[in-house]
């Protein structure tokens, strides 16, 4: 045993580092959801192809950093707010490697829509539009995790509205479509579930903000309404 | 401080209590999609709108559990076997909580679709099959957990493909009823996403399994083959 304060310093250092990890992992999702979206309005195949092969980049990251979060609780035992910075970053990983698969799965379906005839497509910028905010959503998310920003994280909870918002206009879109031309249902189905996945990376988002506030604030914020977690984000 | 004895087997009544919690919630959440999925079939109003109300229990547990994990590893400093379990439990908890979400989905869209024209609606006997064989899933992780059982976990993972190729069907099956009367479109993306619920419950509960894998064997097999699990299992 060296003295106390080395062993914190350690500490601290460990800890630090684990978040250098996490915020890696973000960047390496960002990037997935970037490439994914990118390869779907390119119709780019090979661009589909390295989206689907480097999942399991992010999924290889999660494992170790699960690894490396044991290992802290184990050799260190963390208390307080030492303890829920660990569980945060054990449950933020889990969202964003569900993030990664959702990012997988877009580039699947772009592989799916580029095969098919161009029925009068539309243009995916709705898809796009609503992309371009998750992508903001989750980048304020590892913000405001690395800055233990509330006000930050508030602000992605209201964006999740925003999300689901775009998601139904993009559905009663391809409603109208699918009936106008019924040879388009298929397709329709598959940007559908582009959306879909979308939205859920909202959610994901969604999930990472409220465990920021629950780090910050040691108050589970999970099941409340957005305007009591402005208050909880507000009262800091 | 009493004696390391009696600290252990304090520690051994609390890690046994906190499973039987998570039982007990996997139970709630089994029965809620078993009634959000006769609340659909059925068509039963006061049903659908128990199923929604019901789910702040279901994150009420989740918090719960949760907060006892936290002051698990802050006051028993767990390790190696003890410190996976609770590790397991964090990680299960949040698949449950989600599961629960995708039963207040269903008992949703059961809703909407109670209050739409009867346009030769199919009748779910496609989505009542799929729905069984998930709810066979999450009784199977379930019971793996409780008696840490390797192959009812690998079963579970094998099962979750069947799930799989379930909802494909029915989506097939669906666009050529979309395709044949263009009217049923609304209705039948509804009846689309209750499919899906079903398909993530399936995930969650291949996710639980796999936590079971890792429990016990100490090995993370989140992010590898079917057979790769299954051997897994067979060598314990």
């Amino acid at each position: 045993m060296i003295t106390t304060e080395h062993t914190s310093k350690q500490f601290d250092a460990e800890l630090e580092a684990v978040r250098a990890r996490v915020l890696q992992m973000g960047g390496l999702v960002e990037n997935q959801i970037r490439l994914a979206v990118e390869a779907l309005t390119s119709g780019d195949l090979d661009l589909m192809n390295r989206v689907v092969a480097d999942d399991h980049r992010v999924n290889a990251m999660e494992v170790e950093i699960d690894e490396t979060c044991g290992q802290i609780i184990a050799r260190r035992q963390p208390a307080a707010g030492d303890l829920r910075m660990v569980m945060t970053v054990i449950k933020t990983i889990t969202d964003l490697e569900r993030i990664g698969d959702e990012a997988a799965k877009i580039a699947r379906m772009a592989k799916l829509l580029a095969q098919r005839e161009r029925l009068n497509l539309p243009r995916y910028n709705e898809i796009k539009h609503a992309a371009d905010i998750t992508l903001d959503m989750l980048r304020k998310s590892l913000d405001a995790f690395a800055r233990l920003d509330l006000q930050t994280a508030a602000q992605v909870v209201r964006q999740d509205e925003l999300v689901d918002e775009e998601f139904r206009a993009i559905m009663r879109y391809l409603i109208t479509f699918m009936m106008e031309d019924p040879r388009t249902i298929s397709t329709s189905l598959e940007i559908l579930f582009v959306a879909k996945a979308i939205e859920r990376i909202g959610d994901h988002a969604q999930n990472m903000s409220e465990y920021v506030i629950y780090m910050v604030k040691g108050r589970d914020v999970r099941h409340v309404t957005v305007e009591e977690i402005e208050r909880e984000a507000a009262s800091s």
